[in-house]
C-alpha cells in the first residue's frame, strides 16, 4: 500500500523501517507454516503467492511505530513482527474459504486452491491457516493479543453470516450494511492496528484510538471495493467487475439508489439486479441507474468521511512520521484504483 | 461415554463429580457462543443439538481429577471447565467442515447445517466455532493451553490433508495410515487430556504421560469407528454403513486385507472398492473379503494393544478412582458398538 507513493523526506526512514519489518513478517509467516507433510507444504506454498498489498500486517507495524517515540526499525520487536503475520495469515484463511464460498477460480492472476486442488483441500488448508495463525499468536509476550484475535475472528464470521442471511435481499438498509461491514472488514483491520499499538505496550487510551482509526479505515476500504466492483476495470483490479449484484451482495451505492429512486425506477432496478444475480450482464445498465441517483457519488462521500473520522482518531498519538504514514494510508484507501 | 456403564462403588463419586463438570462445560459453551445477531444464534443453537458423548470434555475433567490427589467436584477448576468446553468447540467446529466435506445430510439423525443451510453458511459457522474456541482458550490462566490447542489443530488439519491427499491411493500402507490417524483424530484427544493435567497444574511428566494416553486412545478410537463402519448396524451407528470406501478412505482392515491377500484375490477387492468408491453397493462383498483374511481380528487386535498402550501411559499417574475411570473409558472405546 505504501509502496509507489512519493514520499516526503522525513517519511522515508518510516518506509525504509516498514520495508525491513515485513521481510522479517514474510520470513516468520513462512516459518510457521512449514509442515514436515508435502503436501501440506506444497497447498502452503501456493498461497504464499496469494500475498498481496500486506495491508493488515503494514497496520500492524506502523501503528507500532506510531505508539512509540522511539522510530526506526529498532522499534519493532519480536512480537510486532510476530502479530503482523498473525494478522496475514488470518486474512488469507478467510481469502482461501471466501474463493470457495464465491467458487471462484482465480486470485492474484493465479488459479485459487479450490480450483486447482478441490473444495474439500481449500476448507481444510483455510482451517490449517486459522490454526497457525492462533498458534503463533499465542506466542506473544501476553496473552492480549490472543484475545483480540480471537473476537475478531469471531465478529469476521458473525459479519458474513448475517451478509449471507441477507442476501438477495433488496430491502437491506444502510444500518444493515454498516453492520455487517464493520464486522466482516472493519474487525481485522481494528485488531491489526490495536495489536500494533499493544506490541509497544501502548496505553490502553492509544490501543483504543487506534482501535477505531482501523475500524474506520477498513468500513473506507470495504466501500472503496464496492465502487471498484461497479467503476473499476477488470484488468487493474484483477477480477471481475460487477461480482457483487451476481452474487446478490448488496454494496452501499445500491442500497441508497434503492431507497432514492422512484418507485418507477425501483420496478426497473430490482429487474437488473435479478439479471445480474441469474448471470445476465447487465452491469452497464446498472452503474447507469446508481449514476442517476447521485449513488456512487453518495458512497464516495461517505468512503472521505470515514477516512476523515480515521485521520482524526490519530490525534491521541504523538507527532511522528510513522502517524503522518498512517494518514497517508488512510487517505490512500480511497484514492486506490485497485 | 461413561453413561451407562455399571460402576463400582468408589466410582459413583467420579462420575457425580463429572457429571456435574460436565453441566458447567455445557453452560460455558453456550455463553461462549452466545451472539447479538439472530441469524448466529441460530445456526449455534443448531449445532448445539450436535452434542453426542462429550468424549474430549470428559477427558480433560477426568484427566484433571487424575492429575490431581484431591478428588470431587472442587477439584474442577474454572480451567478445567474452560479447557473442556474449547476442546468440544474444537471438535465441533470440524464435525461441521466435514459434514460439508462429506456431503453428508444427516448427522445425529437431524439434518446437518450444510444441508439445512447451505455448505456456504457451514463452512463460515464452522470458522466462528473455532475463533470462538480460540477466543475462550485465551481466557485460560496462561498462554501454555492456546499454544496446545493451536499446535493440536494444525496437527488435525495436516492429518485431514495427508488422508484427502492420498484418498484413492489403494497403494497406502500401514505406517501412512496412523500418521493421519494419529493427527486427525489423536492429536485433538491427546490434547484434551494435557489440558486436564495442565489445568491441575501437574508436572511435565505427567502432562507428557496423560498426552501419550489420549493419543493412543484416540488412534484405538479411529480404528472402532472404521471397523463399525464395516460391521456396525445403521440403526446403532447413525450413519451409513461402509461410507468409508465409498468416499475412497483406506481403513486399517482395508489395508491389511490389501497388503495380505493373494495377487488374484487384491484385484478383485480392488474392483469391490472401485464400485464402492463409484456409488454401487458392494458392503457385503467387501466385509467378506476382509473376513477371509482376517483383516478385521487384526484390526481388533491393534485397536486392544493400543488401549492398553494407553492403559500403561496411566502408570505415572497416583492410584485413584479417576485412574480407574481412565483405564475403564479406554477400554470401552473398543468395547462400544456406536
Amino acid at each position: 500500500m505504501h509502496a509507489g507513493i512519493d514520499l516526503p523526506g522525513e517519511l522515508k526512514s518510516v518506509r525504509a523501517a516498514l520495508e525491513a519489518g515485513l521481510v522479517r513478517v514474510t520470513r516468520r509467516f513462512d516459518e510457521q507454516l512449514s509442515c514436515d507433510l508435502p503436501p501440506v507444504r506444497d497447498l502452503c506454498e501456493h498461497v504464499e503467492r496469494y500475498r498481496g498489498k500486506m495491508l493488515r500486517p503494514t497496520l500492524v507495524l506502523l501503528c507500532g511505530l506510531a505508539s512509540t517515540r522511539e522510530q526506526g526499525e529498532a522499534a519493532l520487536t519480536d512480537d510486532h513482527v510476530t502479530l503482523a503475520a498473525v494478522c496475514e495469515m488470518v486474512h488469507m484463511a478467510t481469502l482461501v474459504h471466501d474463493d470457495v464460498l464465491d467458487e471462484a477460480d482465480t486470485r492474484r492472476r493465479g488459479a485459487t486452491v479450490n480450483r486447482l486442488r478441490g473444495n474439500e483441500a481449500a476448507v481444510i488448508l483455510g482451517d490449517y491457516l486459522i490454526a497457525a495463525a492462533f498458534h503463533l499468536c499465542s506466542q506473544a509476550g501476553s496473552q492480549e493479543p490472543s484475545l483480540v484475535v480471537g473476537r475478531a475472528s469471531m465478529d469476521m464470521a458473525a459479519g458474513e453470516l448475517l451478509q449471507l442471511h441477507r442476501r438477495e435481499d433488496y430491502s437491506i438498509d444502510e444500518a444493515t450494511y454498516f453492520e455487517i461491514v464493520r464486522r466482516k472488514t472493519g474487525a481485522l483491520i481494528a485488531a491489526a492496528c490495536r495489536l500494533g499499538a499493544l506490541a509497544s505496550e501502548a496505553s490502553p487510551g492509544v490501543c483504543e484510538a487506534l482501535d477505531a482509526f482501523g475500524r474506520a479505515l477498513g468500513v473506507a476500504f470495504q466501500i472503496q471495493d464496492d465502487l471498484l466492483d461497479l467503476t473499476g476495470r477488470q484488468g487493474v483490479v484483477g477480477k471481475n467487475v460487477g461480482k457483487d449484484a451476481e452474487k446478490g451482495k448488496l454494496t452501499l451505492p445500491v442500497i441508497h439508489h434503492l431507497a432514492e429512486c422512484s418507485v418507477r425506477q425501483r420496478a426497473e432496478s430490482l429487474s437488473i439486479l435479478l439479471r445480474l444475480a441469474s448471470g445476465e450482464s447487465a452491469g452497464e445498465q446498472l452503474v447507469q441507474a446508481l449514476s442517476a441517483t447521485g449513488s456512487l457519488v453518495h458512497a464516495r462521500q461517505v468512503a472521505v468521511r470515514l477516512v476523515r473520522e480515521a485521520a482524526d482518531c490519530l490525534s491521541a498519538l504523538p507527532d511522528t512520521p510513522a502517524r503522518t504514514m498512517l494518514e497517508i494510508m488512510a487517505q490512500s484507501a480511497v484514492d486506490r484504483a485497485f
